[in-house]
């Protein structure tokens, strides 16, 4: 028997508009009645396992204990492989789509210590159609976990270094100038960059900031948005400890006209 | 005393920018506090009895043991009767407007067996206005129906032969031409049509798609999108069984440009 | 001790495309796992306060016993003070920023017994950065609460008299018209207004509504929607109490364009 588990976190690109994510809270309900599922979102953009990857590694340190149910998966019904994989000595098994999308949160929570295929129909619900694994495969294996049904019990075992990467973009410096990239817009608005605080720690206050067709713009290091003047812009260390580009209560991402992997380079203003 | 129940499904087309959805949930909470309510989706497009009576049907046999609470109510405040319906000897009771929103799942469940009219106001919260019956009046007995009030107790007994049918559209076969409607679009623009796989069995693998204002295109019958070639239009057995148009990482509904309640005609590709 | 609590009211600006509102729910589920958490709603207009208290003050008298943890916070990070605040004798507590924002909600449940600023950081999460007060201040607060610390043990005491008040929109009689707001905007596109029935029970049946750049419309007091002819407008006391503006089975707010904090003035159509 696995330990078993009481809470399972939840994230896809379903949005909330059909009945997907009720319906895979209900299988989950049905199977496992003394769980409780917690939205990450829904509202990853269709198909952009990215996008979900990045989601799910800034959510990854503050989840519950238990089973991480992750679905982007625009393979679904070919030859990807659906798969669940332990860390941190069962804290946590994230089950989805062998696509990506989970790699970099699982590396973030110290790394695969068992996976397998989830190859076990017996866990899954008969399907009258191939594509909705979400519901027919992903949920009730999750459930499985929560009741205690041990994780070599859903599959073949698969070697951890099989597993498919996330590939997340590495940031260069080259001259004095730090290369970046966009990897996430929040609803604010707020840009953040693939940079932690030691890469610009060489900059100084005074930061000139390139991004678009050859745009240029001056920015102010600060620690919070409200040190900044109206429009004056502001690289900020943001709440997951990584450097964004930000206005006060206006959307730095708008005003820039930047989005997620558009290129940003940051050097100082002399 | 009825059999009482520990989970609440709730669809609705309340929007979730509003607080009515939480407010419901409050009201359920506070009456039930040993319930839980799990959402099928509140964005039925406001008073599209048709939209959240699809989506109610799709989701019946996935949804967890208990209540179904559904509110698509645009004679909120009217003649319209509000209902109690049980099915499947009292595995489920659906509550909500008695206007064809129930109609369709009801009958996929099963049927009604029992049915009342909810007149019986000591299970209703005072109004302080009439229009907001899921507050005052749905959810309330949703939570007395949790903690084991009994069906009869809440109003009146309906027979369940007077109960508001849904109105399903139906497919028809005219000189070897299925005559189909749009069902759904679903946010992944799969276009979801109102015929099961055998009525175009004998179509063969290749299939005239007709649509739109005489559009024509040329389709193939495939199990999974990833068997289509880009901009390659499938016909797929979606994972409700019901017959789909779709494309490989792409929208039908925007590529077609068609959406519920739109004609599709397939024929053999001569 | 407190007496701790099982369920937590949640209201933000955060929106659901990201994962903060599942990050502050996972970090209560850690701290608190007994405890449930119900979405008031997090579609709050980003940096809204106003909308947001109107939308808590709407709430308020529904909501289970419990944490109120409410965040829309445009000056986060800044000198804005993070408080709790006590009332009904221990039934409620808010937890949020003091920026006007838990006032009018405060006031509506009997207003404020016992507040403190949270300083006490030894209930917060260690912060990577200073702006997500949400999940690095509020969340394990709300949590802890829960849990039953005490309201005095998470920070300094704070005079309610000195809380930040809410600012609601007063209405006017003025040579028998009544100058009226909009407060709100559901969305079936309701125009919700600041006036009770009382404010214009001497108007009788026949009103005129002035709105936007000098336009007049000739609307009749009605009980229900559906009591309207097409396209005739309905002045209607909605299920908060108050007086809207509302056509049937179509937006008012679309039909006038008016949208919160417009004027509009009632009089008696001659």
């Amino acid at each position: 028997m696995g330990r078993g588990y009481d809470t399972v976190s939840f994230l896809s690109d379903y949005g909330t508009a059909d009945e997907f994510v009720g319906v895979v809270k209900s299988v989950i309900r049905t199977v496992a009645p003394a769980s409780l599922v917690i939205d990450i979102t829904h509202e990853v953009p269709p198909h952009d396992v990215r996008a979900g990857g990045l989601t799910l590694v800034r959510s990854a340190q503050y989840l519950a204990p238990g089973v991480i149910l992750a679905v982007v998966d625009p393979g679904v019904g070919t030859e990807r492989r659906a798969v669940a994989v332990e860390v941190a000595g069962g804290e946590g098994v994230f089950v989805g789509p062998d696509n990506g999308l989970l790699a970099p949160a699982v590396a973030m929570t110290g790394g695969a210590e068992r996976a397998v295929e989830l190859t076990n129909t017996a866990y899954h619900l008969p399907a009258p159609g191939p594509t909705f694994a979400g519901r027919d495969v992903f949920a009730p294996v999750a459930a499985h976990l929560c009741r205690g049904v041990d994780l070599f019990d859903l599959g073949e075992p698969v070697d951890p270094i099989t597993l498919r990467p996330g590939i997340l973009p590495l940031s260069d410096v080259e001259d004095g100038v730090v290369k970046a990239e966009v990897l996430w817009v929040d609803r604010f608005g707020n840009v953040q960059l693939n940079l932690g605080p030691d890469e610009i720690s060489a900059l100084g206050e005074r930061i000139r900031v390139r991004f678009g067709q050859s745009k240029v713009r001056s920015g102010r290091l600060v620690h919070t948005y409200g040190q900044l003047r109206q429009g004056e812009l502001g690289i900020v260390v943001d709440s997951y400890g990584l450097v964004s580009l930000a206005f006060d209560r206006m959307s730095a991402a708008s005003e820039l006209r930047v989005g997620p992997g558009d290129p940003v380079s940051l050097e100082t203003s002399s």
